[in-house]
């Protein structure tokens, strides 16, 4: 189990749109910054913000573009994909994680242009 | 010369203000796509975008949070810093960057919140 393969697990766990098993990768205080908005810390402010994008959308994938790792902090280029009733979202993200020993994910900061996601929201 | 390296050199540079030095890190076709607006192709577009950012600044600097590499492939995390008349703006950002073999970039893609730039700007 290293950093890489952790946040390629994550990655793919998305799709699976359960909430719980994607908490189940952070640690108790791991912070959640979307960047444009402001941080979130702990599992149920993240739980919180997950369930917002996750729970009403039908198809959830994060694509990897790109994946690179420098000790415990893993680098990513995405592109995120959301179905929410008819509209499909597709948001160019780059993301960066930082694992824990452990396996666990204390930091998720994701890199994205909000106006690209909401003008898709309609 | 990595490419890791080759792009640890281009973000030191960019604190020269020198757009002539910057284009020479670029093939002639290289890609520059700031996500939240349209990719530009080749030297002469590319060299027009780093002028309006880059010529008004009295003061330009890219710091690297962090930057991991896969292959010819280099993902960074920063946070870039422009001085520009009496503004100081402090942008997070993500860039992908692709190499060549000889060492230049053939693509540049960065993601940041188009609004946390604008807002600083006034």
């Amino acid at each position: 189990m290293t950093p890489e393969s952790v946040v390629r697990d994550f990655c793919r766990a998305v799709a699976r749109r359960d909430v719980d098993a994607l908490l189940a990768f952070f640690t108790d205080d791991a912070v959640y910054h979307n960047i444009p908005l402001a941080p979130l810390t702990g599992r149920d402010a993240i739980a919180g913000t997950l369930a917002q994008f996750i729970t009403p959308a039908s198809h959830v994938e994060f694509e990897l573009v790109a994946l690179a790792s420098s000790g415990a902090t893993v680098l990513t280029e995405r592109v995120d994909r959301f179905v929410i009733g008819d509209k499909r979202v597709e948001l160019p993200v780059m993301g960066a994680f930082e694992v824990t020993p452990e396996g666990k994910i204390r930091a998720w900061r994701d890199y994205f242009d909000m106006q690209q996601f909401t003008a898709q929201l309609g």
